[in-house]
């Protein structure tokens, strides 16, 4: 099938395209606030994120809240000691402390499925500013999500984040 | 409030979104070409530009346009030494020469208010870029920004520039 | 010309900005998972590509797809040594071995013409992520499309990058 054929059929309204853009310019910035509840009420109770490779799988808000309150750190707490993403949850260490992370996604494919979801596509990069401004970057991703129609608004139902690098959990996350 | 009921209320028409983009697309080139006059003719007569915390404020297009002109320098000449935001104001030091530098926004929530203007909020890095090829990345930030529409056409009519790192008018700007 | 001025004549309809939108979105991630077949597929077969200043313009698909056969490489292959843009070329080196290379697009502004094709203006920066997770970013650069409808899809007739830095293709590409 040539590309072309395959753009044609992901017919996307303009309507559907700019309630998708506001949908993560709403939900995003709740991660990067540490407003965790409130983040999740942007997904199903019963939604899944999912890191691949060699990563780990959450299912349903409460395991998500559970995970992300234990990492996720206090931007306005010293930086934790260097780690990597495998060895935080092995330690129990939030190794976001100290930090303002902003994700940064680019090259949204939305492909509207009969059923009324919606797949999105994009890549994303996660920036890591600290308190004296250092910058610093993780490695780039792919994710893909599945939207769905609660009550008129778009929640995420799925949530898979494929890391570019294999080693990606076993990275220094925060180097000094 | 719930994020979904919030989002819902952000109703962004295709049109208006589409205008946003193309004004941004076209109003910040202008200042990466250091073409300032022009830059500040798509913002009001009676402009505010703010950075916070611990940063400036302007008021109007004049104000502006004597900081930027001393501050943006010439990306043909050579690179400025090292030096801060703050320092470069003390000694009036045009600090992005020897750098093309470009803004990156993302995560752009469009809110149209009852009275035609429209708040912009979205987070930017700035990046530069030098003679020999070598890129860094200022701080990130987040930006809220007024637009109004004057003649048929959108102006900023305020732009609060919130920097992540609280020191970032201190850090080394442009280490080399 | 005012700036406003210029904005207000560069009218979008929304539909056309989504489907610009879903082009890049489907296009661009063929040229990062190398399927080059494909991704020439998204150009027209009298296509030209260019790198200015200081670079090389290919003509055609078939010149295209032979200098990125050459050049793209595979990522999950050792990386390649130290080199630059020119010396990959003039000793037939894959620097993009053992790199996964993303690009990201900003500030895409859009002028159809009134004979059906459109322009097409972004700011473009490319970060690789190797097999360890160490991220890294070419210099920035500035892009022109120009669209044209074939069959009722939208192709690539030409492309026109510009280096923010003139020395780019000498710079070190990969440094360890």
């Amino acid at each position: 099938m040539s590309q072309a054929t395959q753009h044609t059929a992901q017919r996307v309204t303009p309507e559907l395209y700019v309630e998708i853009q506001q949908f993560y310019a709403s939900q995003m910035p709740l991660l990067e606030e540490r407003r965790l509840v409130e983040f999740l009420e942007t997904f199903t109770e019963d939604c899944t994120l999912e890191h691949v490779p060699f990563g780990w799988r959450f299912d349903g808000r409460e395991q998500l809240l559970k995970e992300m309150s234990a990492r996720r750190g206090d931007a306005s707490k010293p930086r934790a000691e260097e780690t990597s993403a495998r060895r935080a949850r092995e330690e129990n260490i939030a190794y976001y402390d100290g930090l303002v992370y902003r994700y940064w996604f680019d090259r949204m494919l939305i492909t509207p499925a009969e059923d009324g979801t919606v797949k999105v596509r994009y890549q994303a990069i996660v920036s890591m500013t600290d308190a004296q401004g250092k910058v610093s970057f993780e490695p780039t991703t792919v994710v893909e999500d599945v939207l769905v129609r609660e009550n008129g608004a778009l929640l995420t139902r799925s949530r898979v984040v494929t890391h570019d690098s294999a080693q990606w959990a076993d990275k220094i996350h925060n180097p000094n």
